[in-house]
């Protein structure tokens, strides 16, 4: 069977920028308008004070966020492509054992949106094995398996190609075989090491053990070892970096058992903090350049869900007694402290977090949803303060799943830059994957939140309490 | 005559639902759009620097001012019920001496939203009674004069049912036979001393010593003497709270002439803001709950208002040499500093002070203008800073009382809660009481601000200077 | 021929007046709605990730640049007049030499909007000296040199005049005859200054003189000297009285070489900035009021582009080693972080830059346009943090140059008002001369920007870096 892998079609691809632009011009609108919704959980029929919600406002059900998951599920298990094709004919390419093919690529699945190594395929791999964890459900695991299995077994063959023909593409294993950035290698590290501690799939230890040597010897660091890049401005931190490293790291340490990679990553939190953690505003810039006095201070709305992702998954694994515990505690408090307040009518966060007349972003909100209700799960903040916070986030991104199990809303991949211009218009696209691993971490938190032993989650007066139970 | 008290019609509610709906749909645009109008004070025909405005800029005269109150009277006047009916048949009971029905209850008025115990309705008294202070007109006085004689006159005979009947209902006088909490009393009893204080209605001392019993000894307080409530969580402390105990405890030391009960109202204002007021942003959270450590901050603006108004009342009576004076002095100013910042564009303010797109909040915006126009009367504040505030304020205050007298754009009672989903959402009324109390305080103290000889009031360069004058 | 200078004809008045509420109630949205655009740099014809911008979001050239600048120049050509004409007959009057007629006026060009004596007037001046310099292009001395000449040529006649006739009325050259604010006199002074040094009109001496005396001598100063105003209140600072005299005490500085005129600038800055700039913001407020304890803090757009504007042209000249260039320097860098921070993502900056729900406004865009850009091409601040923070503003500042070569979107002029609504609803009109000065300093500038050896522009991932080069 022949694939045509890229292009898309160029008429889809502007409707995808038709829609873009109306996205933006709704700026804070939701993206579905199928309200405004009543609180089903309210029976009085007349009731003056209960009121009607551009999102529906009420508590899930496991039934009704398990639907979300597994539409979002669905549709990666078809758009995720684990195949080898020919770029130039687009012909699938079976027989792995024969000579390489000079073109032969990676297919990356549906519209050519869905590349193997992309940070954004990691956090999907996180998002399906707590899927699984929390569902039972073994198609979750089934999709990271078929991915991992398909690493494991095209390796060899793309290794063989870039022997044969060079310097190898992108999309012939590039990330693996020619490692030359985080984005490369820390998200999708940290997937295959929790795959590997969750027993799915094959054995990757060799290409956890490449990854993270580069990490820890040949990515640049500033001179005290903050991880950085020399872009776009020679020694620049961005707030994006705390996911591709400090997971990776996490997870190293607890499969290593070497307390030097966990020092390694609460030293990044503390050293990024310092240097992009605004005290004033409690939120992250999302980036900093050495070269200038004057940093400027962007909140975007990624690059907040990135630092607080990867904060929750060290403190996930770091010893309660390790040294710099109690600082990171510290940072993730205040973090979300602030993020909560920020939260939008609609239940979103804006692209521009202090900006409410941003669009409202799909990506950075199931961030903060899923950072919010594990932070709750694991103790570390009040459920009192924080829990319907989460709840309605939560219902505000499970509006952004559309019927096809896409997520929508998604601001696309955004570089660190100077002036608002550019970040406010930065367009949204389903085909923007950086929501999908997010909506999947954030659902399956929200189950946990939901069935958390610990929680009386009381219905009171047209809104919701989330209590420390008995 | 048969009167239907309880529901209102099915088809008014949805009326009202869809007036709400569309209210929040408009968020920042005023709730009457007749305008835009020009400053009529600009006798310049052809100015390119006169603009339009989205209310009627201008100096209000005494008579406009008065027409409004008489408009918000004249509702009141018939809305606001003094009967007992018999909840069953709606039919009125007359004879008060007979033995007690059991499903008698006191006539909730227009629509069943005119509770005559509601704290609300003792903002109503206060603002009747100032009204009257303020224009000599009898008929605002007959409003407080007719409630209170009901009171007196109906409480031997619900008094009567309960002891036949056991715990009486809600609206058999409940709140005084059988007083539960701070909204049972204590707005409603700062109303009847101020009413004895000014020889209005009968005497009801042995209410009062009832409820101040009920405030001094039985409700909850903290281990400092903080009054707080036992919900939504346990220790709560609500902004509201301070309107429903600071204004009792205030008039109770000027009628008692007992220090104690003013030196308990200052503690109040000092241990609430200790707790709520936030240096920060210079504004009061809604609440404050002793089981979470990180607070969450909703700066909901009736919350303010009631923290305002509360404050404003007690300063009125509190001695000029009490100890904690100047603490609550510089509450007051940065309070008001802060919340004159964030009047919006169109005069009223917004549901969360601190978010302008949420929807413009009438009763807020009211106590707001109250609070502003009275610490200037009182000399407490600058004229200069804060004078053409109020006026833009009452101003647009005005706009919101319908050709009935109905206040429209208040935001339904609203509880303690933890996401801004539900506070951006709550919907609007002109059936919600809250705004009508602070709008008759509102405009009563902006006469007297009209018509205060320390003050020069200029037009110049099209806008308005409020000067000290000799 | 006869003109009829006075008034502007009604239905023009009315047009003006439908156009500003228009804009007002567009608030946000950009002056000119040609858009969305679609950045001409990116090559990539089907890139999801480019989206598109409500302005022309790309690197503009020095031909377009000038295209804007000639346009402005073009206009103001025939818009602004330099003749004498009896306000009576409209006539113009030729003999200067012939005894003087009482009625004799400057006239005031289009629609009577285009007073020679205006302080916009000076601004206007500064740019056309500055468009010169930078295109070489003679038609702009042309504009100074006419004007200046003028301003020689009349001023014997209306001396005779006033002699005759007694005080002189505004437009009969009262500014030089009869000076009596900072608005009469500095901002064109320092005009007059920069178009002697530029060698550009005839021998002005004795003016510049006499202004200075009124600047150093004659205008109200508070008891340490800061230079301040009788109104609105007495002994109020306006932040526009930055450019009403700084300027000039900088410019008079260099021409006498007597550092006495650079440490009263350096002085007036300080102690301006002590009393209006506002550390928590960053930002500077519109006034200050001797008499009010409290001050309001309006951060109105066009009070923060004068003081940002002064404060580079007094650096400009100020030498490296004054004892208060530090000071002034770090006031300039937290003035500009903030601005740059408030941007909108139209490019432009609200009226009121705190507030984004207030109307996009020019004049103030595009002086910190300039000031921004000026204090990048003298190496004050950081080209990587705000490069493309002024390329995005000028992009959106050119957008308001309509055909003609009108500027539109910018406020009329303001008085330090105390209220929210007035400033909100100022209206914006072609005619208000205030922003065409700073469109042409901006212009300049940015060519210089773009021109500037020691930076190295970058564009990159769809967007533009400005990098230190070698």
């Amino acid at each position: 069977m022949h694939t045509q892998t890229i292009p898309l079609p160029a008429f889809s691809l502007l409707a995808i920028a038709v829609v873009s632009a109306s996205l933006s011009l709704l700026a804070a609108a939701p993206a579905r308008a199928d309200g405004p919704y009543r609180n089903r959980d309210n029976k009085s029929t007349y009731d003056l004070s209960e009121g009607t919600y551009p999102v529906p406002y009420q508590k899930p059900t496991r039934e009704e966020i398990t639907a979300v998951l597994d539409r979002v599920r669905g549709f990666l298990d078809q758009a995720a492509a684990t195949r080898i094709v020919d770029r130039r004919t687009g012909d699938q390419i079976t027989d792995w054992q024969a000579a390489p093919v000079a073109t032969a690529v990676a297919d990356r699945g549906e519209g050519g949106y869905f590349y193997n190594f992309d940070y954004t395929m990691g956090v999907v791999h996180a998002g399906m094995l707590s899927c699984a964890e929390v569902t039972g459900d073994k198609r979750y695991t089934a999709f990271t398996e078929r991915h991992m299995r398909f690493i494991a077994d095209a390796l060899p063959y793309f290794r063989a190609q870039a022997e044969k023909f060079g310097q190898p593409e992108k999309n012939s294993f590039r990330a693996i075989l020619h490692t030359r950035a985080l984005d490369d290698c820390g998200a999708m590290c940290a997937a295959l090491i929790k795959a590997r501690r969750a027993g799915v799939g094959p054995d990757l230890k060799p290409v956890i053990d490449g990854w993270m040597d580069f990490i820890a010897h040949k990515q640049y660091r500033l001179p005290d070892g903050t991880l950085a890049r020399q872009r776009p401005q020679p020694s620049s931190l961005w707030s994006d970096d705390f996911y591709m490293s400090i997971p990776a790291l996490a997870q190293m340490g607890v499969l290593a058992g070497d307390p030097a990679w966990l020092d390694d990553a609460a030293r990044q939190v503390v050293q990024f903090s310092g240097k992009l953690f605004d005290e004033k505003t409690g939120l992250y810039a999302h980036g900093w350049n050495a070269n200038q006095p004057d940093n400027p201070e962007f909140y975007w709305g990624r690059a907040n869900g990135w630092a607080m992702m990867a904060t929750v998954e060290l403190l996930d694994v770091l010893p309660a007694e390790h040294p710099r515990r109690a600082q990171i505690l510290d940072y993730l408090r205040k973090h979300i402290h602030a993020v909560a307040k920020l939260q939008s009518g609609a239940g979103l966060w804006h692209q521009m977090l202090d900006k409410n007349d941003s669009y409202l972003e799909t990506s950075a909100s199931a961030m903060f949803v899923y950072g919010i209700a594990r932070a709750i799960n694991r103790g570390w903040i009040s459920p009192v303060s924080y829990g319907s916070v989460a709840q309605a986030g939560w219902i505000a991104v499970a509006q952004q799943v559309n019927s096809r199990g896409q997520v929508e809303g998604t601001c696309v991949g955004t570089t660190f830059a100077s002036d608002h211009v550019y970040y406010y218009n930065r367009p949204v696209s389903p085909y923007v994957t950086h929501g999908y691993g997010p909506v999947l971490l954030a659902g399956a938190e929200m189950i946990r939140l939901l069935e958390n032993p610990k929680l009386d989650i009381q219905y009171k007066v047209r809104t919701y309490h989330y209590v420390p139970g008995e």
